[in-house]
């Protein structure tokens, strides 16, 4: 800790295991914190809490209305990547006029959103899970079958549905394979990197009938509400795989069903669905093709060791009076 | 076809589908085709044929003790990658004498495998095969335990038994990962890639206890027979996880089960098995983390196209007293 900056009162509603906790209480210094009722997980907001209105940081899943409310609280920071309940306007204006700043932390999540969005890329693509569906039920040695339904991801065309910290990083990953990546942003802007072709969200009607695999990575907002409406999964190739790593909220959940169940597109690999946890009975659990994984792309093993590194980093910078990491508002 | 070249007499035993067949022989010109019966896959050999003393290429998997014996054979294009049974001190020795040329498939095979070892290697660190297998049963959404148990490869540790065509593709693949890729070879030598480490057989016991993925790509040969001993599988970390693309002798059966039974590593996954098709009630395919692909690892949609432009390819080269692609003798 500087001695530039006086101790500050750090309010936490995240839900932390031990190890680190213990990991941000040491890297807390001689600042105060104080620990709210712990959400469940980072995807549900904490209650209003009366601890908030003594604290000048917010670490995890704050109440947005007493956000507004609270004059003193400097800067929050998000546990989360998505940040949908805080993108509203009264609360961005309310934060503005005193000077107050959103963090996020998808610096965190955009490594293993990558890896497992790839994951389910080359898993599909090499048939292991149909190979697994075969290996519990009849151990049949298909080799023949599956290996002309294989399929190699090189020179394969991936469309993806929002360009944000997972989408540059899948665009990395997939470099090696020398696939056709184009991302699609509600405002086309020169890609920060050559290899990917960055086109606005009204072109996307014409690169869906192009794309070997569709990757929605979109966030939940009144925008992005049936964002893939059964007309725009109509559009794929029926070889094209549908991925959602986004919200499932972003996708008409019936048109996918249909198209799933009719067989109008090779599969779906789902990370997202709506409502979660997906009720045993849905039928989306079973339809043709399609997998799910419920809700872990953004974990791993280290996710709270490094949430509790990242909040560290950027609580340095804000001392210091420096640009904080993952800035939203 | 060039002027330089007479007419020259191909025999063929490969089983190609049609559509490749048909390319193969529009690529032929006015060579002769003699086709003899196919194999049923390119991991059989073919019986001794007739029509192969009057031929002055094979393609395919023909007889060696008919290579050996048929001085008028300057070339044998071998449709698969691997070559164990044509790896005999004899054979070399007479075609060598005769200066009769040896090659494999080995650039068509290097793509699909490479592609299929990551695709375990992904799937297995994002949990996929756990999630599919409770969405085919409990449908629970346990999303804390699999984010908790999930793995980032970046920053991994892949130790690959044998370093050919398949690991030099590999390591290009996980290149983005920045892992420590180290690759074990009969007689070590300085990498063409500055990424990865090369290392003699000598030292695989001290490098095994570091790796996070130990990947075998050893070909079928007296010396590789069990190369991953009991022994060798005891020095792996609990955490670490066992990939055979190679050939299934390369590993000792029994102390891979015990090895998997007992969780003493984290879980393996196989594409090559002893024997091949594993029989249903092989206790492998029950084995606690052990999945297994039915040798589809080289598979994939143009598979076929790819094996006959590849030999025309050589043909081409041929013709024109060229050095042919994957020479092997």
């Amino acid at each position: 800790m500087t001695s530039k900056s006086k101790d500050l009162t750090i309010w936490c509603n995240a839900k932390f295991p031990p190890a680190a906790m213990d990991e941000l209480v040491a890297g807390l210094g001689s600042h105060r914190l104080l620990r709210a009722p712990a959400t469940a997980t980072n995807l549900f907001a904490g209650a209003p809490d009366p601890l908030l209105a003594e604290s000048d940081i917010a670490l995890g899943q704050p109440d947005p209305e007493q956000m507004i409310a609270l004059p003193r609280l400097r800067w929050t920071h998000l546990t989360s990547a998505g940040y949908t309940r805080y993108d509203r306007a009264d609360l961005k204006r309310a934060l503005t006029e005193r000077g107050a700043i959103l963090t996020n932390s998808s610096a965190v999540y955009a490594e293993p959103c990558a890896e497992h969005v790839l994951a389910m890329m080359m898993a599909l693509a090499r048939q292991l899970p149909q190979c697994q569906d075969e290996q519990r039920e009849s151990r049949a040695w298909k080799a023949g079958e599956h290996r002309a339904r294989s399929r190699l991801l090189i020179g394969q065309t991936a469309l993806l549905l929002g360009f944000g910290a997972i989408g540059r990083r899948l665009a990395e990953l997939v470099e090696p394979f020398r696939m056709q990546v184009i991302a699609i942003r509600r405002h086309a802007t020169t890609g920060d990197r050559h290899t990917v072709q960055i086109e606005s969200t009204d072109r996307v009607d014409d690169l869906l009938p192009i794309a070997d695999h569709v990757v929605n990575l979109l966030p939940a907002n009144p925008s992005t509400e049936g964002f893939m409406s059964a007309s725009r999964l109509a559009r794929m190739k029926p070889s094209a795989i549908f991925y959602n790593i986004g919200r499932g909220t972003t996708v008409d959940r019936q048109a996918l069903l249909v198209t799933l169940q009719s067989r109008r597109i090779a599969g779906a690999y789902l990370d997202v669905t709506e409502p979660e946890p997906l009720p045993p009975e849905h039928p989306l659990w079973s339809a043709p093709n399609c997998f799910i994984t419920p809700h872990t792309a953004g974990g791993h093993d280290a996710e709270f060791h490094r949430l509790a590194g990242h909040f560290l980093e950027n609580l340095g910078r804000f001392e210091r009076g420096e640009s904080l990491l993952g800035r939203v508002v």
